[in-house]
């Protein structure tokens, strides 16, 4: 069964690119995904197909009313059968929600069903969250005009989790986020590029020293640029040596800063 | 002068949708925005336009050339000149950089020339962070397929800051992440909707007590589901005196959690 997401948002056509190239192109031809891209705006009742109504109380902006997307979720329950959690997850995309990371990723790519709510402008009617949300999500702390493409992200992360979507598995475990560290730098041909040379233990063809090499300065990468990483990394004695050794200063053996 | 943005990418078609909707479109077109998307496999030299080849040392997938983007940033500022930082920024987008927030947004928002370099597979070779890019920059702690959605993100999140895009300033002001809390729910009509009631005070067209419980309800969300942003936040002695209720677990007055 592939993985079914259903994206409610006024504005479809922002995802035409993105789902037209590359892997998501590729995980939908495989069969492990299917979009549904549901405009909401069409269930909305009244000649003018109004979305949107000013908040309570008085503000700038305008508000998403409720009924266009409790209208879209029954008729999309209608169709396609109800799922409840953790079958289903029904996502709003907000900055109030919990932040989206690769553990929560590997969770939704175990759903059978997610359904991604985009607001835009100043968001939904707060019931939307109480009435149909099993949860919110947000992508960082940061202000985006609507949650297209915080769903964007939310479906490349997990489409490329789901079995059959990567051709080399290892691609997909040896990254960044998912051994605990920040990646290794990496160097292809040419060996000197503009005065900059492929570190010589790399071209040595020595696997050991390579192994060592990488892992070394994965650790320098990650206790420079995001200790906070190091706390729940899996680290063995000579991991905890080098910290100890870049800790005191001592930088021999990193050739890449 | 527009903010000139220049998307190095193998994708350019993944950015259709999103620059041709909603703010973004109406972004361009009010001047306040240009967007280059180069497809930096135009400037790889051999037959095939190969930019990719396997990793110095061995290991899964296939690293991106460094020729082929260099050559792309050479032409870039043949045609349309140099700008050294801080006007001009050339943004790596990866999981190393430091993290995407408001503040970088700002602060990219204040640049003549946004530089995104969109890696791929297992990303770009390591010169290209040495040798070309100004920063690093991470979306978050998970893995995409490559940095476009990232791009896209930035791109939105800048945009919105820029004069004359939003046509309603306090729209911008008033958000999540600007005032440093979450923001308080909203209601639109109807007020009840499927059995769920809008907040009377809400409804009472008394401002000072909106304003109170707006405050009031933004602070409680901000409590329950962002305590750290608290630590930056902006708090009269009133927010402090409810912050010390909600510790009590008293949540009188809080009529939405």
């Amino acid at each position: 069964m592939p993985l079914h997401v259903v994206v409610m948002t006024l504005f479809p056509g922002m995802f035409t690119g993105v789902l037209g190239e590359s892997m998501l192109k590729r995980a939908q031809e495989a069969g492990a995904l299917t979009v549904d891209l549901v405009d909401f705006r069409a269930y909305a009742t009244d000649r003018h197909r109004t979305v949107d109504d000013t908040p309570y109380g008085g503000g700038a902006g305008m508000l998403l009313k409720p009924d266009p997307i409790f209208a879209a979720m029954d008729d999309l329950r209608a169709r396609v059968g109800p799922a409840g959690p953790p079958d289903e997850r029904v996502i709003l995309l907000s900055p109030a929600g919990r932040r989206f990371n690769q553990a929560v990723a590997e969770e939704y790519a175990r759903s059978q069903r997610l359904v991604l709510l985009c607001g835009h402008y100043e968001g939904f009617d707060d019931r939307v969250r109480q009435g149909l949300a099993t949860e919110e999500l947000s992508l960082g702390d940061f202000v985006l005009t609507g949650g297209e493409i915080a769903a964007m992200a939310v479906i490349d992360a997990v489409a490329r989790l789901l079995p059959g979507v990567l051709g080399n598995r290892a691609s997909a475990e040896d990254e960044s986020h998912s051994s605990g560290l920040l990646e290794y730098p990496q160097f292809t041909r040419p060996a000197e590029f503009r005065g900059m040379r492929v570190p010589e233990t790399l071209l040595s063809g020595h696997h050991q020293k390579i192994e060592m090499w990488r892992r070394r300065h994965a650790l320098y990468r990650t206790w420079r640029y995001r200790p906070d990483l190091l706390a729940n990394a899996k680290l063995s004695d000579q991991d905890r040596a080098w910290l100890r050794q870049f800790a005191s200063g001592d930088f021999s053996g990193i050739d890449v800063r």
